[in-house]
Protein backbone atom coordinates (compact mmCIF):
# COMPACT_ATOMS: atom_id res chain seq x y z
CA UNK A 1 0.00 0.00 0.00
CA UNK A 2 1.22 3.44 -0.90
CA UNK A 3 1.71 6.14 1.71
CA UNK A 4 -0.11 9.28 1.60
CA UNK A 5 1.35 12.71 1.62
CA UNK A 6 0.33 14.32 4.01
CA UNK A 7 1.00 18.34 3.98
CA UNK A 8 0.31 20.48 7.31
CA UNK A 9 -1.05 23.72 6.37
CA UNK A 10 0.43 25.64 9.11
CA UNK A 11 -0.65 29.22 8.24
CA UNK A 12 -3.57 28.49 6.73
CA UNK A 13 -5.48 32.17 6.81
CA UNK A 14 -4.83 35.56 5.19
CA UNK A 15 -2.68 37.25 7.48
CA UNK A 16 -0.48 39.37 5.43
CA UNK A 17 -0.79 42.04 8.10
CA UNK A 18 2.31 39.75 10.29
CA UNK A 19 4.83 41.54 8.89
CA UNK A 20 7.60 41.03 6.23
CA UNK A 21 7.30 38.08 4.36
CA UNK A 22 10.75 37.21 4.96
CA UNK A 23 10.31 36.84 8.96
CA UNK A 24 7.46 34.14 8.56
CA UNK A 25 7.02 30.97 9.45
CA UNK A 26 6.72 28.59 6.25
CA UNK A 27 3.13 28.56 5.43
CA UNK A 28 2.68 24.73 5.09
CA UNK A 29 5.79 21.57 5.51
CA UNK A 30 5.26 17.96 4.78
CA UNK A 31 4.90 15.70 7.98
CA UNK A 32 4.61 11.89 8.29
CA UNK A 33 1.12 10.91 7.84
CA UNK A 34 1.97 7.68 10.71
CA UNK A 35 2.58 10.04 12.82
CA UNK A 36 -0.49 11.60 14.72
CA UNK A 37 -0.77 15.54 14.46
CA UNK A 38 -4.04 16.73 16.05
CA UNK A 39 -4.73 17.63 18.92
CA UNK A 40 -7.15 15.81 21.31
CA UNK A 41 -8.72 19.38 22.03
CA UNK A 42 -8.86 20.76 18.06
CA UNK A 43 -12.56 21.93 17.27
CA UNK A 44 -12.10 19.31 14.13
CA UNK A 45 -11.68 16.13 16.65
CA UNK A 46 -14.23 17.29 19.00
CA UNK A 47 -17.25 19.26 17.43
CA UNK A 48 -16.64 18.30 13.83
CA UNK A 49 -16.41 22.02 13.79
CA UNK A 50 -14.31 22.33 10.26
CA UNK A 51 -14.69 22.37 6.64
CA UNK A 52 -13.46 20.07 3.88
CA UNK A 53 -12.57 19.14 0.35
CA UNK A 54 -11.75 16.24 -1.86
CA UNK A 55 -10.14 17.54 -4.79
CA UNK A 56 -9.60 14.35 -7.86
CA UNK A 57 -5.92 14.52 -9.59
CA UNK A 58 -6.14 12.57 -12.65
CA UNK A 59 -2.56 11.58 -14.49
CA UNK A 60 -1.10 14.78 -12.50
CA UNK A 61 -4.04 17.30 -13.58
CA UNK A 62 -6.60 18.76 -11.20
CA UNK A 63 -9.20 20.36 -13.60
CA UNK A 64 -11.77 21.57 -10.85
CA UNK A 65 -9.24 22.85 -8.37
CA UNK A 66 -10.69 26.49 -8.47
CA UNK A 67 -14.31 25.50 -7.94
CA UNK A 68 -13.12 23.31 -5.13
CA UNK A 69 -11.06 26.36 -3.28
CA UNK A 70 -14.71 28.15 -4.54
CA UNK A 71 -16.74 25.78 -2.23
CA UNK A 72 -13.87 25.42 0.61
CA UNK A 73 -13.89 29.11 0.86
CA UNK A 74 -17.54 29.05 0.85
CA UNK A 75 -18.24 26.23 3.23
CA UNK A 76 -15.57 28.36 5.74
CA UNK A 77 -18.05 31.60 5.53
CA UNK A 78 -21.18 29.64 6.20
CA UNK A 79 -19.55 28.26 9.37
CA UNK A 80 -18.36 31.60 10.47
CA UNK A 81 -14.32 30.49 10.15
CA UNK A 82 -12.09 33.13 9.00
CA UNK A 83 -11.52 33.08 4.74
CA UNK A 84 -8.49 30.38 3.75
CA UNK A 85 -5.76 31.88 1.96
CA UNK A 86 -6.03 30.69 -1.37
CA UNK A 87 -2.81 31.51 -2.24
CA UNK A 88 -1.57 29.33 0.51
CA UNK A 89 -3.82 26.78 0.28
CA UNK A 90 -3.21 25.91 -3.91
CA UNK A 91 0.62 26.36 -3.03
CA UNK A 92 0.38 23.51 -0.61
CA UNK A 93 -1.80 21.34 -2.64
CA UNK A 94 0.10 21.82 -5.55
CA UNK A 95 3.36 20.59 -3.11
CA UNK A 96 1.28 17.39 -1.98
CA UNK A 97 0.57 16.70 -5.43
CA UNK A 98 4.22 16.66 -6.78
CA UNK A 99 5.35 15.25 -3.43
CA UNK A 100 2.96 11.57 -4.22
CA UNK A 101 4.49 9.29 -6.70
CA UNK A 102 2.91 9.37 -9.94
CA UNK A 103 -0.72 7.77 -10.31
CA UNK A 104 -3.48 7.53 -12.22
CA UNK A 105 -6.20 8.85 -9.65
CA UNK A 106 -4.86 11.04 -6.61
CA UNK A 107 -7.78 11.56 -3.68
CA UNK A 108 -6.70 14.84 -2.02
CA UNK A 109 -8.39 16.42 1.01
CA UNK A 110 -8.27 19.95 2.24
CA UNK A 111 -9.04 20.20 5.68
CA UNK A 112 -9.60 23.58 8.29
CA UNK A 113 -10.83 23.29 11.39
CA UNK A 114 -11.82 25.81 14.28
CA UNK A 115 -8.50 24.68 16.04
CA UNK A 116 -7.56 24.22 19.30
CA UNK A 117 -10.56 25.15 21.88
CA UNK A 118 -9.77 28.75 23.21
CA UNK A 119 -6.75 29.37 20.68
CA UNK A 120 -8.13 30.79 18.28
CA UNK A 121 -6.14 29.55 15.59
CA UNK A 122 -7.72 27.19 12.93
CA UNK A 123 -6.01 23.92 12.16
CA UNK A 124 -5.09 22.82 8.20
CA UNK A 125 -3.97 19.76 6.62
CA UNK A 126 -4.12 18.33 2.99
CA UNK A 127 -3.53 14.65 2.52
CA UNK A 128 -2.96 12.69 -0.97
CA UNK A 129 -3.92 9.13 -1.45
CA UNK A 130 -4.56 7.49 -4.33
CA UNK A 131 -8.10 7.68 -4.86
CA UNK A 132 -9.89 4.49 -4.47
CA UNK A 133 -10.66 2.35 -8.38
CA UNK A 134 -14.46 2.84 -9.51
CA UNK A 135 -14.18 1.90 -12.50
CA UNK A 136 -16.47 -1.08 -12.03
CA UNK A 137 -19.21 0.70 -10.15
CA UNK A 138 -18.91 3.25 -13.05
CA UNK A 139 -19.98 0.20 -15.98
CA UNK A 140 -22.20 -1.60 -13.00
CA UNK A 141 -23.80 0.91 -11.23
CA UNK A 142 -25.19 1.30 -7.83
CA UNK A 143 -28.34 0.56 -6.51
CA UNK A 144 -29.79 3.42 -4.40
CA UNK A 145 -32.41 4.03 -1.62
CA UNK A 146 -34.29 7.49 -1.20
CA UNK A 147 -34.14 8.66 2.95
CA UNK A 148 -35.54 11.30 4.39
CA UNK A 149 -32.71 14.03 5.39
CA UNK A 150 -34.93 15.40 7.68
CA UNK A 151 -35.40 18.92 6.63
CA UNK A 152 -38.29 21.21 4.67
CA UNK A 153 -36.46 22.19 1.15
CA UNK A 154 -35.76 25.93 2.44
CA UNK A 155 -34.00 25.53 5.66
CA UNK A 156 -30.76 26.97 4.14
CA UNK A 157 -32.69 30.60 3.38
CA UNK A 158 -34.64 30.28 7.10
CA UNK A 159 -32.51 28.27 9.33
CA UNK A 160 -28.68 29.13 8.43
CA UNK A 161 -27.42 27.98 11.55
CA UNK A 162 -28.09 24.38 10.25
CA UNK A 163 -25.10 24.72 7.54
CA UNK A 164 -27.22 23.08 4.81
CA UNK A 165 -24.72 23.49 2.06
CA UNK A 166 -21.51 23.98 3.78
CA UNK A 167 -19.16 20.65 3.71
CA UNK A 168 -18.84 20.32 7.11
CA UNK A 169 -16.65 17.73 9.34
CA UNK A 170 -20.06 17.17 11.13
CA UNK A 171 -20.42 14.18 8.64
CA UNK A 172 -21.80 11.66 10.95
CA UNK A 173 -25.35 11.95 9.39
CA UNK A 174 -24.15 11.05 5.66
CA UNK A 175 -22.24 8.25 7.02
CA UNK A 176 -25.10 6.66 9.23
CA UNK A 177 -27.48 6.84 6.10
CA UNK A 178 -24.92 5.03 3.99
CA UNK A 179 -24.76 2.78 6.56
CA UNK A 180 -28.70 2.16 6.84
CA UNK A 181 -28.60 1.81 2.78
CA UNK A 182 -26.22 -0.93 3.24
CA UNK A 183 -29.30 -2.63 5.64
CA UNK A 184 -31.29 -1.98 2.68
CA UNK A 185 -29.48 -4.14 0.33
CA UNK A 186 -28.80 -0.75 -1.21
CA UNK A 187 -25.24 0.97 -1.87
CA UNK A 188 -25.77 4.76 -1.53
CA UNK A 189 -28.64 7.07 -1.07
CA UNK A 190 -30.45 9.67 -2.47
CA UNK A 191 -31.81 12.48 0.37
CA UNK A 192 -35.15 13.83 -0.11
CA UNK A 193 -36.48 16.83 2.00
CA UNK A 194 -38.94 16.07 4.42
CA UNK A 195 -41.64 17.88 2.29
CA UNK A 196 -41.14 15.51 -0.82
CA UNK A 197 -37.94 17.25 -2.69
CA UNK A 198 -34.94 15.81 -4.20
CA UNK A 199 -31.54 16.76 -2.43
CA UNK A 200 -28.38 15.02 -3.15
CA UNK A 201 -25.80 11.98 -2.28
CA UNK A 202 -23.98 11.85 0.57
CA UNK A 203 -20.79 12.59 -1.00
CA UNK A 204 -22.43 13.40 -4.77
CA UNK A 205 -24.91 14.98 -6.52
CA UNK A 206 -27.63 14.10 -8.42
CA UNK A 207 -28.06 14.23 -12.11
CA UNK A 208 -31.05 13.24 -13.97
CA UNK A 209 -32.37 12.60 -17.70
CA UNK A 210 -35.25 12.80 -19.03
CA UNK A 211 -35.60 12.78 -22.86
CA UNK A 212 -32.53 15.64 -23.68
CA UNK A 213 -33.02 17.20 -20.67
CA UNK A 214 -30.63 16.74 -17.94
CA UNK A 215 -30.82 18.03 -14.15
CA UNK A 216 -29.45 18.21 -11.02
CA UNK A 217 -31.40 19.41 -7.50
CA UNK A 218 -30.49 23.15 -7.25
CA UNK A 219 -27.74 24.86 -4.94
CA UNK A 220 -30.94 27.03 -3.34
CA UNK A 221 -32.48 23.12 -1.82
CA UNK A 222 -29.41 23.82 0.94
CA UNK A 223 -27.22 21.31 -0.91
CA UNK A 224 -23.81 21.25 -2.04
CA UNK A 225 -22.89 23.46 -5.57
CA UNK A 226 -21.60 19.91 -7.36
CA UNK A 227 -18.29 20.70 -9.06
CA UNK A 228 -18.31 17.39 -11.15
CA UNK A 229 -21.90 18.25 -11.64
CA UNK A 230 -20.27 21.55 -13.21
CA UNK A 231 -18.33 19.66 -15.39
CA UNK A 232 -20.58 17.00 -16.31
CA UNK A 233 -22.93 19.60 -17.55
CA UNK A 234 -20.23 21.40 -19.52
CA UNK A 235 -19.61 18.04 -21.61
CA UNK A 236 -23.36 17.40 -22.15
CA UNK A 237 -23.90 21.06 -23.48
CA UNK A 238 -21.37 20.36 -26.06
CA UNK A 239 -23.15 17.78 -26.55
CA UNK A 240 -26.16 19.84 -27.47
CA UNK A 241 -28.43 18.81 -24.74
CA UNK A 242 -30.44 20.99 -22.39
CA UNK A 243 -29.25 21.19 -19.05
CA UNK A 244 -30.80 22.94 -15.53
CA UNK A 245 -30.81 23.39 -11.71
CA UNK A 246 -34.53 22.83 -11.13
CA UNK A 247 -36.88 21.67 -8.03
CA UNK A 248 -37.85 17.79 -8.55
CA UNK A 249 -40.16 16.21 -6.31
CA UNK A 250 -39.16 12.68 -5.48
CA UNK A 251 -41.76 10.94 -7.64
CA UNK A 252 -39.83 12.71 -10.53
CA UNK A 253 -36.96 10.07 -9.90
CA UNK A 254 -38.83 7.34 -10.56
CA UNK A 255 -39.72 8.90 -13.75
CA UNK A 256 -36.52 9.82 -15.21
CA UNK A 257 -34.96 7.98 -18.19
CA UNK A 258 -31.29 7.46 -16.50
CA UNK A 259 -30.07 8.76 -12.88
CA UNK A 260 -26.33 9.49 -12.42
CA UNK A 261 -24.36 10.00 -8.90
CA UNK A 262 -21.74 12.38 -9.61
CA UNK A 263 -18.77 13.17 -7.50
CA UNK A 264 -14.83 13.83 -7.47
CA UNK A 265 -13.91 10.77 -7.08
CA UNK A 266 -16.29 8.11 -8.45
CA UNK A 267 -17.31 10.20 -11.41
CA UNK A 268 -20.53 9.52 -12.64
CA UNK A 269 -21.94 6.51 -11.66
CA UNK A 270 -25.31 5.38 -13.00
CA UNK A 271 -28.32 4.17 -10.89
CA UNK A 272 -29.50 0.73 -11.99
CA UNK A 273 -32.07 -0.15 -9.13
CA UNK A 274 -33.59 2.84 -7.32
CA UNK A 275 -35.83 1.88 -3.99
CA UNK A 276 -35.71 -1.30 -4.94
CA UNK A 277 -37.15 -0.80 -8.99
CA UNK A 278 -34.58 -1.31 -11.71
CA UNK A 279 -33.30 1.68 -13.55
CA UNK A 280 -32.26 2.06 -17.24
CA UNK A 281 -28.79 2.57 -17.61
CA UNK A 282 -27.10 4.79 -20.69
CA UNK A 283 -23.81 2.70 -20.76
CA UNK A 284 -22.52 4.47 -23.63
CA UNK A 285 -23.67 8.10 -22.42
CA UNK A 286 -22.22 6.92 -19.30
CA UNK A 287 -19.00 6.00 -20.76
CA UNK A 288 -18.78 8.91 -22.27
CA UNK A 289 -19.31 11.52 -19.19
CA UNK A 290 -16.76 9.22 -17.20
CA UNK A 291 -14.33 9.53 -19.96
CA UNK A 292 -14.47 13.21 -19.98
CA UNK A 293 -14.98 13.77 -16.22
CA UNK A 294 -11.43 12.52 -16.24
CA UNK A 295 -9.60 14.35 -17.74
CA UNK A 296 -11.46 18.13 -17.78
CA UNK B 1 -3.42 27.54 33.86
CA UNK B 2 -3.70 24.02 35.05
CA UNK B 3 -2.64 21.31 32.52
CA UNK B 4 -5.46 18.82 31.55
CA UNK B 5 -5.40 15.42 32.13
CA UNK B 6 -5.15 13.16 29.27
CA UNK B 7 -6.04 9.22 29.21
CA UNK B 8 -5.83 7.32 26.10
CA UNK B 9 -7.89 4.65 26.47
CA UNK B 10 -6.24 2.27 23.95
CA UNK B 11 -8.69 -1.44 24.69
CA UNK B 12 -11.55 0.69 24.49
CA UNK B 13 -13.84 -2.44 23.64
CA UNK B 14 -14.71 -5.12 24.59
CA UNK B 15 -12.43 -8.05 24.31
CA UNK B 16 -12.49 -10.97 26.56
CA UNK B 17 -11.59 -13.39 23.71
CA UNK B 18 -8.08 -11.88 22.88
CA UNK B 19 -6.54 -14.15 24.89
CA UNK B 20 -5.43 -14.63 29.04
CA UNK B 21 -6.02 -10.76 30.86
CA UNK B 22 -1.87 -11.08 30.99
CA UNK B 23 -1.22 -10.57 27.85
CA UNK B 24 -2.83 -7.89 27.29
CA UNK B 25 -1.35 -4.44 26.67
CA UNK B 26 -3.29 -1.57 29.15
CA UNK B 27 -6.23 -1.05 28.67
CA UNK B 28 -5.42 2.74 28.77
CA UNK B 29 -2.80 4.85 30.09
CA UNK B 30 -1.57 8.86 30.68
CA UNK B 31 -0.28 10.90 27.38
CA UNK B 32 0.80 14.65 27.27
CA UNK B 33 -1.97 16.26 26.50
CA UNK B 34 0.18 19.61 24.85
CA UNK B 35 1.06 16.72 22.46
CA UNK B 36 -0.83 15.32 19.21
CA UNK B 37 -2.46 11.72 19.63
CA UNK B 38 -4.99 12.02 17.02
CA UNK B 39 -4.36 11.10 13.06
CA UNK B 40 -5.46 13.27 10.59
CA UNK B 41 -7.15 9.82 9.12
CA UNK B 42 -8.94 9.20 12.30
CA UNK B 43 -13.00 9.56 11.26
CA UNK B 44 -13.50 11.42 14.60
CA UNK B 45 -11.65 14.60 13.13
CA UNK B 46 -12.95 14.16 9.21
CA UNK B 47 -16.18 12.76 9.51
CA UNK B 48 -17.26 13.82 13.53
CA UNK B 49 -18.11 10.45 13.13
CA UNK B 50 -18.03 9.18 16.90
CA UNK B 51 -19.57 10.11 20.71
CA UNK B 52 -18.96 12.04 23.77
CA UNK B 53 -20.01 12.51 27.54
CA UNK B 54 -18.85 15.22 29.39
CA UNK B 55 -19.03 14.03 33.10
CA UNK B 56 -19.18 16.41 35.68
CA UNK B 57 -16.55 15.98 38.84
CA UNK B 58 -17.53 18.12 42.15
CA UNK B 59 -15.18 17.75 45.06
CA UNK B 60 -13.57 14.80 43.64
CA UNK B 61 -17.34 12.83 43.37
CA UNK B 62 -18.91 12.11 40.58
CA UNK B 63 -22.50 11.31 41.25
CA UNK B 64 -23.95 10.77 37.42
CA UNK B 65 -21.03 8.79 35.94
CA UNK B 66 -23.28 5.75 35.66
CA UNK B 67 -25.87 7.66 34.07
CA UNK B 68 -23.31 9.11 31.98
CA UNK B 69 -21.57 5.83 30.90
CA UNK B 70 -25.43 4.43 29.98
CA UNK B 71 -25.81 7.58 27.70
CA UNK B 72 -22.00 7.12 26.12
CA UNK B 73 -23.26 3.05 25.73
CA UNK B 74 -26.72 4.53 24.42
CA UNK B 75 -24.79 7.08 21.96
CA UNK B 76 -22.26 4.52 20.35
CA UNK B 77 -25.25 2.46 19.34
CA UNK B 78 -27.27 4.73 17.93
CA UNK B 79 -23.93 5.21 15.98
CA UNK B 80 -23.28 1.15 15.23
CA UNK B 81 -20.23 1.32 17.09
CA UNK B 82 -19.16 -1.25 19.04
CA UNK B 83 -20.33 -1.22 22.49
CA UNK B 84 -17.48 0.18 25.06
CA UNK B 85 -15.92 -1.94 27.85
CA UNK B 86 -17.97 -0.32 30.81
CA UNK B 87 -14.99 -1.30 33.13
CA UNK B 88 -12.40 0.05 31.10
CA UNK B 89 -13.81 3.21 31.00
CA UNK B 90 -15.15 3.52 34.03
CA UNK B 91 -11.44 2.37 35.41
CA UNK B 92 -9.84 5.13 32.95
CA UNK B 93 -12.21 7.70 34.16
CA UNK B 94 -11.19 6.96 38.14
CA UNK B 95 -7.64 7.32 36.76
CA UNK B 96 -8.06 10.25 35.11
CA UNK B 97 -9.60 12.35 38.23
CA UNK B 98 -6.85 10.92 39.87
CA UNK B 99 -3.85 12.42 38.26
CA UNK B 100 -5.57 15.91 38.32
CA UNK B 101 -5.01 18.09 41.26
CA UNK B 102 -7.80 18.20 43.27
CA UNK B 103 -9.93 21.18 41.87
CA UNK B 104 -13.65 22.01 42.97
CA UNK B 105 -14.88 21.36 39.77
CA UNK B 106 -13.53 18.77 37.33
CA UNK B 107 -15.00 18.44 33.79
CA UNK B 108 -14.23 15.22 32.28
CA UNK B 109 -15.01 14.39 29.00
CA UNK B 110 -15.34 11.15 27.34
CA UNK B 111 -14.79 10.36 23.16
CA UNK B 112 -15.27 7.31 21.32
CA UNK B 113 -14.43 7.88 17.63
CA UNK B 114 -14.87 5.44 14.65
CA UNK B 115 -10.83 5.16 14.82
CA UNK B 116 -8.78 5.74 12.08
CA UNK B 117 -10.90 5.33 8.10
CA UNK B 118 -9.98 1.43 7.10
CA UNK B 119 -8.73 0.22 10.25
CA UNK B 120 -11.26 -1.25 12.26
CA UNK B 121 -10.38 -0.49 15.51
CA UNK B 122 -11.94 2.73 17.27
CA UNK B 123 -10.14 5.51 19.19
CA UNK B 124 -10.76 6.42 22.59
CA UNK B 125 -9.36 8.99 25.36
CA UNK B 126 -10.23 10.65 28.10
CA UNK B 127 -9.62 14.98 29.02
CA UNK B 128 -9.98 15.94 32.51
CA UNK B 129 -9.62 19.44 32.78
CA UNK B 130 -11.13 22.36 35.34
CA UNK B 131 -14.80 23.02 34.79
CA UNK B 132 -15.47 26.60 33.79
CA UNK B 133 -17.34 28.69 36.55
CA UNK B 134 -20.77 29.14 35.97
CA UNK B 135 -21.66 30.87 39.29
CA UNK B 136 -22.44 34.20 37.87
CA UNK B 137 -24.56 32.44 34.84
CA UNK B 138 -26.62 30.38 37.67
CA UNK B 139 -27.40 33.82 39.97
CA UNK B 140 -27.67 36.16 37.03
CA UNK B 141 -29.32 34.29 33.89
CA UNK B 142 -29.10 33.89 30.61
CA UNK B 143 -30.60 34.77 27.44
CA UNK B 144 -32.12 32.73 25.32
CA UNK B 145 -33.54 32.80 21.65
CA UNK B 146 -35.05 29.70 20.51
CA UNK B 147 -34.24 28.17 16.91
CA UNK B 148 -35.56 25.54 14.58
CA UNK B 149 -33.82 22.73 14.29
CA UNK B 150 -34.64 21.60 11.31
CA UNK B 151 -35.94 18.62 12.00
CA UNK B 152 -39.88 16.94 13.16
CA UNK B 153 -40.57 15.96 16.61
CA UNK B 154 -40.72 12.40 15.56
CA UNK B 155 -37.44 12.02 13.29
CA UNK B 156 -36.17 9.63 16.05
CA UNK B 157 -38.69 7.09 14.99
CA UNK B 158 -38.94 7.68 11.16
CA UNK B 159 -35.26 8.40 10.29
CA UNK B 160 -33.04 7.10 12.80
CA UNK B 161 -30.15 7.52 10.36
CA UNK B 162 -30.30 11.07 11.50
CA UNK B 163 -28.89 10.05 14.69
CA UNK B 164 -30.97 12.06 17.06
CA UNK B 165 -30.34 11.43 20.75
CA UNK B 166 -27.13 10.56 20.30
CA UNK B 167 -24.58 12.44 21.64
CA UNK B 168 -22.01 12.72 18.62
CA UNK B 169 -18.76 14.39 17.54
CA UNK B 170 -21.00 16.11 14.89
CA UNK B 171 -21.93 19.48 16.61
CA UNK B 172 -21.15 22.22 14.09
CA UNK B 173 -24.58 22.66 13.93
CA UNK B 174 -24.88 23.14 18.00
CA UNK B 175 -21.71 25.68 17.62
CA UNK B 176 -23.27 27.07 14.89
CA UNK B 177 -26.65 27.94 16.64
CA UNK B 178 -24.35 29.28 19.73
CA UNK B 179 -22.97 31.99 17.42
CA UNK B 180 -26.48 32.78 16.18
CA UNK B 181 -27.84 33.02 19.82
CA UNK B 182 -24.94 35.33 19.98
CA UNK B 183 -25.36 37.74 16.98
CA UNK B 184 -28.75 37.90 18.17
CA UNK B 185 -27.80 39.45 21.48
CA UNK B 186 -28.52 36.26 23.80
CA UNK B 187 -26.68 33.57 25.43
CA UNK B 188 -28.15 30.62 24.70
CA UNK B 189 -30.22 28.08 22.45
CA UNK B 190 -33.51 26.74 22.76
CA UNK B 191 -34.19 24.21 19.96
CA UNK B 192 -37.44 23.89 18.79
CA UNK B 193 -38.86 21.08 15.76
CA UNK B 194 -40.14 22.40 12.79
CA UNK B 195 -43.76 21.21 13.96
CA UNK B 196 -43.60 23.20 16.66
CA UNK B 197 -42.15 21.69 19.77
CA UNK B 198 -39.84 22.52 21.96
CA UNK B 199 -36.66 20.18 22.32
CA UNK B 200 -33.30 21.32 24.31
CA UNK B 201 -30.40 23.54 24.57
CA UNK B 202 -27.19 22.75 22.32
CA UNK B 203 -25.69 21.57 25.37
CA UNK B 204 -28.73 21.95 28.02
CA UNK B 205 -31.69 19.78 28.74
CA UNK B 206 -34.51 22.35 29.23
CA UNK B 207 -36.49 22.16 32.41
CA UNK B 208 -40.09 24.38 33.03
CA UNK B 209 -42.21 25.68 35.92
CA UNK B 210 -45.89 25.77 35.66
CA UNK B 211 -47.25 25.99 39.42
CA UNK B 212 -46.21 22.88 41.92
CA UNK B 213 -45.47 20.82 38.70
CA UNK B 214 -41.64 21.05 36.53
CA UNK B 215 -41.78 18.96 32.91
CA UNK B 216 -39.06 18.49 30.42
CA UNK B 217 -39.56 17.56 26.61
CA UNK B 218 -39.71 13.85 26.51
CA UNK B 219 -36.41 12.20 24.77
CA UNK B 220 -38.85 10.69 22.07
CA UNK B 221 -38.77 13.88 20.64
CA UNK B 222 -34.84 12.90 19.36
CA UNK B 223 -33.25 14.69 22.01
CA UNK B 224 -30.58 13.40 24.56
CA UNK B 225 -32.21 12.07 28.19
CA UNK B 226 -30.55 14.74 30.40
CA UNK B 227 -28.08 12.99 32.94
CA UNK B 228 -28.49 16.77 35.14
CA UNK B 229 -32.61 17.26 34.47
CA UNK B 230 -32.60 13.54 36.19
CA UNK B 231 -31.15 14.46 39.27
CA UNK B 232 -32.84 17.76 39.20
CA UNK B 233 -36.21 15.67 39.05
CA UNK B 234 -35.10 13.60 41.95
CA UNK B 235 -34.75 16.98 44.18
CA UNK B 236 -37.83 18.58 43.08
CA UNK B 237 -39.79 15.19 43.77
CA UNK B 238 -38.50 15.28 47.44
CA UNK B 239 -39.67 18.45 47.53
CA UNK B 240 -42.88 17.17 46.75
CA UNK B 241 -43.19 18.69 44.01
CA UNK B 242 -45.00 16.75 40.36
CA UNK B 243 -42.72 16.15 37.71
CA UNK B 244 -43.14 14.86 34.38
CA UNK B 245 -41.64 14.45 30.86
CA UNK B 246 -43.98 16.40 28.28
CA UNK B 247 -44.45 17.22 24.56
CA UNK B 248 -44.46 21.13 24.68
CA UNK B 249 -45.90 23.51 22.20
CA UNK B 250 -43.29 26.41 21.39
CA UNK B 251 -45.83 28.53 23.05
CA UNK B 252 -45.96 26.59 26.30
CA UNK B 253 -42.22 28.31 27.09
CA UNK B 254 -44.03 31.75 27.14
CA UNK B 255 -46.84 30.77 29.44
CA UNK B 256 -43.93 29.25 32.20
CA UNK B 257 -43.53 30.29 35.53
CA UNK B 258 -39.92 29.78 34.99
CA UNK B 259 -37.37 28.37 32.76
CA UNK B 260 -34.06 26.78 33.09
CA UNK B 261 -31.43 25.16 31.19
CA UNK B 262 -29.62 22.03 32.66
CA UNK B 263 -26.48 20.49 32.05
CA UNK B 264 -23.74 18.59 34.14
CA UNK B 265 -21.10 22.02 34.32
CA UNK B 266 -23.47 24.74 34.49
CA UNK B 267 -26.08 22.94 36.45
CA UNK B 268 -29.34 25.03 36.45
CA UNK B 269 -28.99 28.46 35.01
CA UNK B 270 -32.15 30.32 35.09
CA UNK B 271 -33.56 31.94 31.49
CA UNK B 272 -34.11 35.53 32.28
CA UNK B 273 -35.30 36.25 28.52
CA UNK B 274 -36.70 34.19 26.02
CA UNK B 275 -37.17 35.45 22.71
CA UNK B 276 -36.41 39.51 24.23
CA UNK B 277 -39.20 38.65 26.56
CA UNK B 278 -38.03 38.80 30.24
CA UNK B 279 -38.81 35.35 32.28
CA UNK B 280 -39.42 35.88 36.22
CA UNK B 281 -36.67 33.97 38.20
CA UNK B 282 -37.16 31.93 41.02
CA UNK B 283 -33.84 32.52 42.59
CA UNK B 284 -34.64 30.45 46.15
CA UNK B 285 -35.22 27.22 44.00
CA UNK B 286 -32.70 27.81 41.54
CA UNK B 287 -29.99 28.25 44.17
CA UNK B 288 -30.92 25.27 45.71
CA UNK B 289 -30.99 23.20 42.71
CA UNK B 290 -27.96 24.05 42.30
CA UNK B 291 -27.06 23.16 45.47
CA UNK B 292 -28.12 20.31 45.26
CA UNK B 293 -26.84 19.16 41.76
CA UNK B 294 -23.20 20.08 42.86
CA UNK B 295 -23.89 17.30 45.42
CA UNK B 296 -25.62 14.14 43.94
Amino acid sequence: MSVPVLILVTRPLDDESEGSTDARPAPFSQADPALPHLSVLDLGATRGDGVFETVMVAEGAAPAIDAHLDRFAASAKLLDLPEPNREVWRAAFDAAVAAHPPVELLAVKLVLTRGIEGQDAPTGWILAQPGRDFSRERVEGVRVVTLDRGYRHDVAATSPWLLQGAKTLSYAVNTAAIREAKRRGAHDVIFTSSDGFVLEAPTASVLLREGDRFTTPSAELGILPGTTQRRAFALLEELGYETGSVRLRSSELGRADALWLVSSIRRAVPVVELDGVAKAVDRELTARLNEYLGEH
